[in-house]
């Protein structure tokens, strides 16, 4: 039997301080917890179960949360590998809604030093910015398409669409977003996770799962800031346009240049800025 | 010969887009590259390089950041067990600035099983919220003093004070901060970072360095939200009140009404919420 669903928030009750006066209500709080995904490939030995990382995330969509990250980290390339997805079973475990299996097609090779995190380590060329680039290099299975193309207007409407879904943000304060967007503007997709990453992967996932992947035509919308690694994981996915409410760092800007992806950042309050690849935005005259 | 020294932030052509109109200009980005942590001891075999963990960071406050990771992770508890903290001088490596050596004193040991990151993965209960507080619980020396108390008007100038010193953050909207204030409100420390938890590490290493920890009589506030990690990394630095600008995640409270530490959330337009050890906060009538 399993272990309750843990749920996407939770009720606390917490002392609330305004105006000069304290008062205790309750309130309603984005959940964290662990999962950790696993990988079971069958080899020589038979089935081998790999634990390739746990990470600290908000519950629901987690079977996307998994595959986006085996995806985004350059561990698997298609959904054709992946054989099936469920819950940790063992009655050995206490906590199965936090363990997801992802077992491999018999004969779907599994190389864990693909796991980019890793990779730094043994750089030859000793740890640096270009260093995190050409690793990317090596796992990135595409360049972004160049098709799509986009207008100003049609990018400054986003983030009211974003913020419309974001329902658990309004209550919670607590999580961040990824949104998916088609070339006609609708929204396609929303995940929110404590962990911004999370968010991304669980985009990612759901696409491989349901087969839309490479994103060629989709724009990708951030409710937070834009690292490296937000890059990364959309350029695994091949999207070619991310926007972000926020600032992106210096090392995202170098990604994104270095892959022909669309970078903007600043999105809020009627403007933008363009940090990357700015011939998907068609400015007028057009 | 070393390498560039890479700055906090770095200068970019863009394209911003306002008004309808779009016009070149130049952008500051908070840098982000990775951080290579590296301890080296002693053992049978003579000096061992152990490679610890690679974190994207904003350059700057390094050897704070290498001796905060340490400490709240788990692997160091006390400043005597560091001999010397230096850049990588191996001529071999092209980017010695993003390498740093943390060497211990002789006979100090290393376990790096400590990290807490990996116990998770070993833990005989499962993975869950439960198994991640028994984790901290295990490593972490002391459960903070109760003796500070602050009043509400105390707790509601620290934004203000936090905003003022953010020197970056206010150029780039890029950089997460931690600060240190003392129990007189006085700012003690503020240190800023592409990733959150690399900005608590720095406030913590400088803390183990300069020698004072444990944070007793300190209040820790963060910029942004408050995950899990943030709580389990100023328990073990001893801060007694921590609180933040944005919303606590549900594991972050569990954590801190488990270790007896005060949380405080939503930190901003004269409010905030108690989410954990309330009685720090003297309320009138006092």
């Amino acid at each position: 039997m399993l272990a309750d669903r843990p749920g996407r928030t939770v009720r606390l009750p917490i002392v609330a301080w305004k105006d000069g006066e304290s008062r205790q209500r309750s309130d309603e709080l984005a959940t964290e917890e662990p999962l950790e995904i696993r990988v079971i490939n069958e080899d020589q030995r038979g089935l081998v179960r790999h634990r390739v990382a746990v990470t600290m995330r908000t519950p629901g969509n987690d079977f996307e949360l998994a595959a986006g990250f085996l995806l985004s980290e350059g561990v698997l390339v298609e959904r054709q590998a992946i054989s099936h997805i469920a819950y940790c079973t063992d009655p050995d475990e206490a906590q199965q809604y936090n363990i997801v299996n992802v077992s491999l097609r018999p004969g779907v090779p599994f190389d864990v030093e693909r796991l980019s995190r890793h990779v730094y380590t043994s750089s030859s060329c000793g740890i640096c910015g270009k260093a995190s680039l050409e690793q990317v290099r090596a796992v990135c299975p595409q360049r972004p398409s160049t098709a799509l193309k986009v207008s100003a207007d049609f990018v400054l409407q986003l983030p009211d669409a974003l913020r419309q879904a974001q329902a658990i943000f309004e209550r919670t304060g607590g999580l961040h977003a990824t949104a998916l967007f088609g070339a006609d503007g609708r929204l396609l997709m929303l995940r929110e996770d404590v962990g911004r990453h999370n968010a991304m992967d669980k985009v990612i996932g759901a696409s491989l799962l349901n087969g839309t992947l490479p994103l060629s035509d989709s724009i990708a919308l951030v409710s937070g800031r834009t690292s490296f690694e937000l890059v990364q994981k959309a350029l695994m996915a091949g999207v070619p346009i991310l926007a972000s409410v926020g600032a992106p760092s210096s090392l995202a800007v170098d990604l994104a240049r270095e892959f022909d992806m669309t970078l903007i950042g600043f999105l809020r309050d009627g403007r933008f800025n363009v940090y990357a690849g700015r011939e998907r935005i068609a400015v007028p005259p057009y």
